[in-house]
């Protein structure tokens, strides 16, 4: 059982380390030659175009000013000086109110941990009861319940605490939610026109054997929304063709790098060999070799694009519908259009950032399918995962590797190597499947069907949520995997296993604080560092790079990624109330983690990030509900805890809190949960109107004519075939641009071809 | 243990029982002077003005001709003999298709019982376990799964048809529910102009300064709907209105009587005292004392009426909104108004009769509370309703009757009055109980604010399900009050839940099929003999009727009453169901129930009952999801008990199942249930435009303004204070009622005086 000198340790280094990852990232961030690392955001906000020193040659890569270093941590206080408004149309709602999880963190933990310390600490200390037991204790279980006699009357602090922590969790809770809605409300009152405030997404078209899809819908419309309708945009099955405009982009940036080789060193011309991945086969020039391999595909991709074009067989049965009237598109998004429910499917449309193309021609009852078979699929990888691993390890052992690849004998058998992969290999196929496991949710809820990417990451990030639940955190506490779990769950009485866990808490006190000081103090001082982007942005420099726009291209601003880090951050909000009242010592290490987060992120979101879209911070209702659910996780392991201390008229009435507690989530959720799925009509005929009397003349059809069309079809240098049309269409959608730049800075990805390369390259 | 033998008796008694009932029936159905009770439909319907008999003047009350005796059974096949479409004309949509959840049950267990007679039956009787043991068993056992000997190879019978009955049962469920969907969407298709079709309840109206809530109303929709929005109708507090008029008619009913009392007696006027219930106090002459005291109410009501009327605290912040057209309303009902989800909710506006007016004004934050007060009363109320009823019980012992009332000793002390006493009093509590139960749950409903009668009606019964489910279903089979299982549930672990239920299942066979003959058989015959209505029919037809129209009144024709009688019959489906592969021994014994109740029904549907309203079938997703709920469990039983039996290999194969008939049951859902929740725009654009075709000049406004007014202020002779106007307005209705009768027999309720009276009544 760790002491408190094992978590003095245990907490030097890894401040230590935290404070190394700092001093690297201070040094690295000032010299010029990084600029594009760790301000890539001003670059896209076209605010900043070169590194701020010039001078000498040498002071383009490196700062030679020493001042500057003195003020290393001088980024706290800047990141944290942006006002909160300026901060919304600098980065967006989203990671704005992405932000204000960690205060709402700080805001929740600061006063239970003043309270812990001023009352919970005081009477756990001084009842003594390990003291004058026979059982071996730390000085953390001195300051936790576990120092609590059975039966004792000081159970009514615990009980009286817990009414407290709860009552003012959940009034925390219930503000934070409120101004969100109202910050979220205003938000979408006060934005410019954008295309999908005036566009719906139709799906399920049902196929009529005498009209095109583009003419039924045009015809429904026309007919059930007469006054309102305006125009619509059919969606190509253009998959194939982007993957050929992808291929292109990989052997362009080849070509590229042989070109920038030849360059650097002109005595040689590049070669390499046709075969698999260049391994072996007939040596041919590089240069020529790619050039030859682009045309190639050039002309695929115009023949590709031409049949998308003109073959009925591309158009999906869906189509983005736009009315004349924001109160044309809220009403078509809101009702049902048919009698048959599941065809001509209206749902608001995504903005045109984030709508995920791949998912908008899945039929209905397929959907119900697919998510029949990922929400089995998951409930697998959640509790049987173990299972495939411990296949791989035991594949992996040395005696098997030299059977198989017996010339590796003679390598393996040093003695160094040998026990290298001893120690790594069985850890390694868990780690790998660790940092794999956001990516095979994406692809989990990608296979479900959603349509935009604001949606994938939400449900992924539930998913995420719910492994993390079982695994880390109960498996932590109980100190099994997840099937081993759920066998003894099965077998408990329901009223056991609150009590299984609850009695394990106290004790794994010591080992979740050095879990949130490794994974949260150090961790958060990894991320600032960004060492992944900074090494591929320096590869990528140097051998890509040819012109200023390459270069900018070759920037990886990264995005909050909600589908991985909220769910961290939930775990660290069900630790901070689980030990509220058991082991109020955790609470510090919770709330330093939360405010160093906040900075952190912060001074990212400002500097770094760039958001792929703007969802108007549709994720809060998830975030609130899984604080709910910690709430009651943590007030039924506190009953089953207590039911085991033998305070019999203390318990019961902790009874009425995971009642009360789900009530509230139910009020809350009619109180406010509307404003994320639904949109007023009220606001829309305020904005109608408004609109109608500053902007008689605007032309919204030639607006939004082209502002959902799949991405492969914008974007200029690429698509060499696009015709002229195109070109002018593209011109058509400069206020687009403009305007969402109001919001978003990022230059709409699909309406710019600088970016466009970028993501596509990310696809 | 009940042998066949023991069956056999207690069928034949309950044979004989709905055969005595099935004969009085059938001789009193025949006499002319019970016409009104057993076919106050046709006169409802103004088909049927007198008994059909006629002629001398005996002939007026019994029916002399012999001939019709013969045929005594002749109700059964003239009540199959009316086809569905004309059904739904005489008795509307929602009797149609509660008769076909009796028909669903038969479409469901025929093929169950055919199947498992010849399969399972002869599986279990084959094997003999049971012989070579030592165990007690009946004839029932040896057909049951309990004949199997564990760990059997046979259990890859019951394990198959566990699968064969799910998917049976799962497809009719599919095509029922597609059938019902689509008679609901022909029903509105083709049913006449309504002015529900136009109407949108508007609650939550926030208080404005300025502006009264009519005014309000006005402005909002003028400017949120302005190409739609018609009129509006405010919504008035006229509770205590209501109270003063069904006290007004209660008086009149006994100075009905006194005069009747009179005109059969010239000789004494009749008197009564003044005091409490006419006990004591000085005598007065009665029709003096009545006239007086209708008089003075008369007066009270007017006043109150003007009350109403005029201030404007009578006046609650609640609407009915007219559209112009059925895409309008559609629009408006479908949508969310306002920036706060709180105020301005809409909703589709119940057909007039359906309006449950008391509930309209409760505020949005006291409806969350008010839902989880009730959630919390029903868990209590089904889980320990025990407790109150036995201190009732023990209160109500002779030995304290005699302390508190000294006087009732010597009655009391009478051997045969002391042993009725003793044998009824403790059951007394508990019938009492579970008479006043669906009253209890409808209150409950009530309490929590919905405002549709419809809508109570469905609340309740889902109450009244679940309270069957734990305490008749489960009470059955485990024997002990809910709470005890309660208790023996939270200390059990989760698979013991099953098992423990799962192997006294077939324990139980016997005492259900006893059941199944009383509740249901003679429970049948019973409710067509209507004991209740008859007894009061003749009650007031003596003592009250002056007129033939005291006469129309003086009949009750009842309702379906979905509250409870739906619940009932979920009871057999459950029972049904459980039972199908362990015990198919019960099936024909169910089978009979659904067939006989079936015929009683639809006669009863046809000659009796009188729906107060029509809501187009929308119980429906209720009742299909119960049935899903009863698979469900049966197949966790049959899981739980197959597990004890040792059948390792197939057990497992179980466990597939609840998790396809959850899945289905969500597919379902996504694909039906908005039938009844939404109303397609296209749907209404159709109407819309046809009804401008057929008929351009249609005064919508003068249709609309007083189709939704408080019932008090509608109908004739109670109102003598309503203004010329509101005559006026009523003519204005009559088409209204004309329609209305095409599809709901019944002239709607509250536009016609006649029927007002009775309803009032039964309020």
């Amino acid at each position: 059982m760790a002491t408190l000198r094992d978590i003095g340790v245990s907490a030097a280094v890894n401040i230590l380390m935290a404070f190394a990852f700092l001093l690297a990232f201070a040094i690295l961030r000032l010299q010029p030659i990084n600029d594009r690392v760790y301000f890539p955001k001003w670059y896209l906000k076209g605010l900043r175009s070169s590194p701020t020193h010039s001078g000498v040659f040498v002071s383009k890569f490196v700062n030679l000013d020493y001042r500057s270093y003195i003020r290393f941590l001088n980024w706290m206080p800047e990141g944290l000086r942006m006002p909160e408004p300026e901060l919304i149309d600098h980065a967006g709602l989203d990671s704005a109110v992405y932000l204000r999880i960690y205060l709402l963190g700080l805001k929740i933990f600061v006063p239970i941990m003043i309270l812990g310390f001023a009352i919970i600490v005081p009477v756990n200390w001084t009842d003594g009861t390990l003291e004058h037991s026979n059982v071996t204790f730390s000085d953390i279980d001195k300051l936790s319940i576990s120092n609590v006699g059975d039966g004792s009357k000081r159970f009514w602090t615990h009980v009286v605490m817990a009414y407290v922590f709860s009552l003012w969790t959940c009034y925390v809770l219930l503000k934070e939610y409120g101004n969100i809605v109202s910050m979220r409300l205003h938000f979408l009152a006060t934005e410019r026109r954008r295309p999908d405030q005036f566009t719906v997404l139709v799906r399920n078209v049902p196929p009529d054997s005498d009209e095109s899809v583009s003419e039924h819908v045009d015809h429904f419309f026309r007919v059930n929304h007469s006054d309102h309708y305006l125009t619509h945009q059919v969606v190509y099955d253009a998959n194939r063709l982007a993957n050929l405009v992808k291929q292109k982009k990989r052997l362009q940036n080849w070509l590229d790098y042989n070109q920038n080789k030849y360059l650097r060193n002109p005595s040689e011309r590049p070669t390499r060999k046709t075969g698999f991945l260049g391994l072996w086969g007939e040596k041919v020039d590089s240069i020529d070799f790619y050039t030859a391999e682009i045309e190639k595909l050039s002309k695929e991709e115009a023949a590709e694009r031409e049949r998308v074009m003109s073959s009925p067989k591309c158009i999906m049965p869906a189509a983005f519908v736009s009315f004349r009237t924001r109160w044309g598109a809220a009403v078509c998004a809101q009702t049902q259009q048919s009698r048959n429910p599941t065809i001509w499917l209206t749902n608001w449309a995504p903005e045109p950032r984030d709508v995920y193309w791949h998912n908008l021609a899945i039929p209905f009852v397929s959907l119900t399918i697919r998510r029949l078979i990922v929400a089995v699929a998951f409930f697998f990888l959640t509790f049987f995962f173990m299972i495939p691993i411990t296949f791989v390890q035991s594949l992996a052992n040395i005696e098997d590797i030299e059977k198989v690849a017996p010339f590796l004998k003679k390598i393996i058998e040093k003695k160094f190597i040998k026990s290298l992969i001893q120690g790594v290999l069985p850890g390694l196929a868990l780690k790998i499947f660790l940092i794999l496991l956001p990516t095979i949710l994406m692809l989990m809820s990608k296979f479900e069907g959603y349509i935009a990417v604001s949606i994938l990451e939400r449900r992924a990030a539930a998913k995420y949520y719910l492994f993390q639940l079982v695994n880390v955190f109960l498996g932590s506490i109980i100190a099994g995997t997840a099937f081993q779990q759920l066998h003894t769950f099965i077998h408990q009485p329901a009223n056991q296993i609150p009590i299984t866990i609850g009695v394990s808490i106290p004790m794994k006190a010591t080992f979740f604080i050095t879990y949130v000081m490794l994974d949260g103090w150090a961790g958060i001082a990894a991320e600032i560092l960004r060492l992944k982007p900074l090494v591929i942005y320096h590869l990528k420099n140097f051998f890509l790079v040819k012109t200023e726009k390459d270069r900018e291209e070759a920037m990886d601003p990264g995005s909050l990624g909600f589908n991985s880090s909220e769910p961290q951050i939930q775990l660290y909000f069900l630790l901070g109330l689980v030990y509220a009242v058991v082991t109020p010592v955790l609470l510090p290490f919770i709330v330093v983690f939360f405010g160093f987060a906040y900075v952190v992120f912060r001074h990212q979101v400002i500097n770094v990030y760039n958001q792929e879209y703007e969802s108007g911070a549709a994720f809060w209702p998830d975030v609130h509900g899984r604080i709910i659910t910690a709430l009651v996780i943590s007030q039924l392991l506190l009953l089953g805890l207590l039911s085991t201390k033998l305070a019999a008229q203390s318990t019961p009435l902790l009874l009425a809190l995971p009642v009360l507690t789900i009530w509230f989530h139910r009020f809350c959720k009619d109180r406010f949960e509307s404003a994320f799925v639904k949109f007023p009509l009220e606001e829309a005929m305020i904005k109608d109107t408004l609109e109608r009397a500053t902007d008689p003349n605007l032309n919204l059809k030639g607006y939004l004519s082209n502002a959902y069309i799949h991405p492969v079809f914008k974007g200029g240098e690429e698509s060499d075939s696009v015709s002229l049309a195109d070109i002018e269409q593209d011109e058509a959608l400069v206020p687009t641009k403009r305007q969402s730049r109001m919001n978003t800075p990022q230059p709409s990805k699909y309406s710019s071809s600088s970016s466009s390369h970028l993501e596509l390259q990310q696809l």
